[in-house]
């Protein structure tokens, strides 16, 4: 039986300001990467999301990312490695902590943003992420992009990987994302994308843009949350996944 | 043999900005408050403070505090309780992660500044820090003020309660603190502070303003290291105490 | 011909976080109190909104406010008098200098949330914000509530003073706001508040809760904008009052 | 008569901690380039060093940064251009508030840190930073580096430009600063700091490492202040300009 894993952003609203739906999306997805207050995220909106996905069994992960709550994580910032890896372990354990007296724990990290895609090719900052996951706890295993230093670093140190695909994004036919710049690049439509996915967990393929059939080994599909059209896809997409027998299960146990 | 703790707040620094001299400090204390990043306190402070506490088997306190960055925790904010305890949560976990990545683990919680003296007497802000200790983790004492509502609730809730005493403050005859604001307030004298430390570790009592002999129940004295001269105190206080033959220990096993 | 000026809090949001509908506001009202960057307000959204202003001839007024983004200004914080003068004239001068690239400058000051609320009482702090406008430019009005220290104290310093109505609250017999907390407090029905509000424009009065004719010294009218609902709320008070044939404009010159 | 401006960055603690001695270098220096508080800088500090610079006729201006109080503005940030336009004009505003309010104003416009290094070469946020000045104030002079993008549009762009020497930097024969990871390339003492920096008010030259006479167009020079050696350096090269009779006096009137 085919199974995937489905994981989502969650928990990005700070104080007064609230953003996506988290409730909703937490009944759609088995994995969610929760801020960890860098970026965004309150301790009180932390500590409600860890109560909620606890609640419903979903894994959660630690979404760290830099310091920016101005520009919510997504500017690259040239951190000293020693300050991030730093940076990260405090995220890492804020959000166990909440995760804890939820009754689970942080079961994956996952870097949001600018830090996510700063590793995909900046060694030193890969590397720094990677320290400060071994630092933590060597059993928990890192979400990211297939191909990138930060999944090769992290494999290299004898963590467990995750590559993930986009639910929402175009491939190349060289295996990478279609830059956002680009006509086609992300795809709106919850019928095609909910297929998709159901391809990408039956056969472990994806159609690129020119039709090539894409191998893409990604055991965790991301799917957004944060405007009710991104929960609407999301439903769409989990609702395919079990009309076609797919399991659709967190890739790490989210129990305590 | 008489036994006493000798505390501090340290890890205070952060950034670029230094305070206090936390390595000579850990060489003087057996217990360290250190600051969890609301106040002061950057991460990769607070992992180097980690593992010097750990290499010296000095006790890792919790020392956390409003959200106040430009303050340094030393002003009341009116947070809501449920805002606060998440707050304390998410600090508390913070801290712990990185000091078990340095082999030991957050061994108590003493709330800082502002938000220290606020729990007195604000009955819901201290109840709130108490529940998130409850939380956390039921077995972690609490340190803070003889007669306080933090110590009272803390212990009505069942948390293991440890009253301190301050070296360098007179105490009035009815065993509360002089206000700083009055002459004498204050005791600057290494010879005379690390004196009224050995009496209170050696017989439990500190001579009031008016000469009374004050029973004062402290388990842990509070020494500061935020200035040389503060520096110079606590360790004229830590060499009185050996040259008494007084046993300077932490109340919380540092170990792992 | 009676006169009325509409004044809302506006540039609320923060970086990724939208707060409001600051167009659809600045469409109804004659005065802006922009957020300065304590509480709310990105300069990005700052100077967008002083653009928006200017072009539609609303004034400008500086929302100011205890430095605290993560409780929105919405909780009381014992700040220091000096500090708090400081801060003041740090926000003035940021709004005003971002209202002056868009062509027009800061022409009034409103405290923001709970420093507004602690200046009612607090004279110390309202002292501080008094300072801190006296030193800026004592030419500039501030609003706030009839009766208030703010307002008696800036009085006092020669400072031009604006009593503030609530659009949308329940008054006493004895002229106070009814606290929040009771029934009946917050108005919602469009009508009923658009009626209240040309009431007070032709005669100067409110209707208590006791059915008492209020008399009410205001030359300006709080009216929301967070919410669909309140824009509404807010479009019905303009209307209503145009229908009446009351002029709708700000008390102080939004000119350069 | 020869003449040069010395300047410094100052004003850059940030509550309760302190860096430099703002008071000793106001003494020595004709420039002074204060924080603004995206990197440092609260606004009491602001306040106090404006009101000390206009009594010592010191020139004030603005050392704008990226927001980066953690990193202290030293860590390049990837921030979109109108991001950051709109953050000096925040930041620009916020100090020239606070010197007006102490009879001068805000003289010219210095970029901090990892912002000044930035726009040496990145264009677009050295043209972010040049709109910003233009549409505050296309009167302020800009103090850079020279060669750099930053001076050469903001020439372009009508503002006067005023290039800066570092009195204790060691200069390649091309004419730029030997890398500050190579042997030599930061001077310490106090006399031979001195005598470049007389050689440059009167000669326009610098010695470079291979004892080449270096035309150097600086009208200002830059000198440290941040630790107590560093201030005995700008003493020792103030006192030198002045047994020269070389006059030292600010590029920017520092008046009301």
């Amino acid at each position: 039986m085919a199974e995937i894993d489905l994981n989502s952003d969650l928990a990005e609203s700070f104080g007064v300001w609230r953003l996506g739906d988290d409730a909703a999306m937490l009944d759609v997805v088995t994995s969610a990467n929760l801020a960890c207050g860098f970026h965004a995220g309150d301790p009180r909106t932390l500590r409600r999301a860890c109560l909620d996905a606890a609640a419903r069994d979903v894994a959660i992960g630690a979404q760290v990312s830099y310091r920016d709550l101005a520009g919510f994580g997504r500017r690259f910032i040239d951190v000293d490695p020693a300050d991030l890896s730093a940076d990260v372990l405090y995220q890492l354990g804020a959000l166990d902590g909440l995760a804890r007296t939820a009754g689970t724990a942080v079961r994956y990290v996952k870097p949001h943003g600018a830090l996510y895609n700063a590793i995909v090719e900046h060694e030193a900052q890969a590397a720094a992420v990677v320290e400060a996951v071994l630092a933590y706890d060597r059993t928990l295993p890192v979400l990211g992009l297939p191909g990138s230093a930060w999944l090769r670093l992290a494999d290299d140190a004898g963590l467990s990987t995750v590559p993930e695909a986009f639910a929402d994004r175009a491939y190349t036919a060289a295996g990478t994302l279609v830059p956002r710049a680009e006509p086609g690049a992300v795809l709106t439509d919850p019928d095609e994308i909910a297929a998709r996915v159901v391809a990408l967990a039956e056969r472990g393929t994806l159609p690129a843009v020119d039709g090539t059939e894409l191998e893409v080994h990604a055991r965790s599909v991301c799917v957004h949350g944060d405007t009710p059209g991104a929960v609407a896809v999301a439903r769409a997409v989990r609702s395919a996944l079990e009309e076609n027998d797919v399991d659709v299960r967190p890739f790490a146990s989210p129990g305590p």
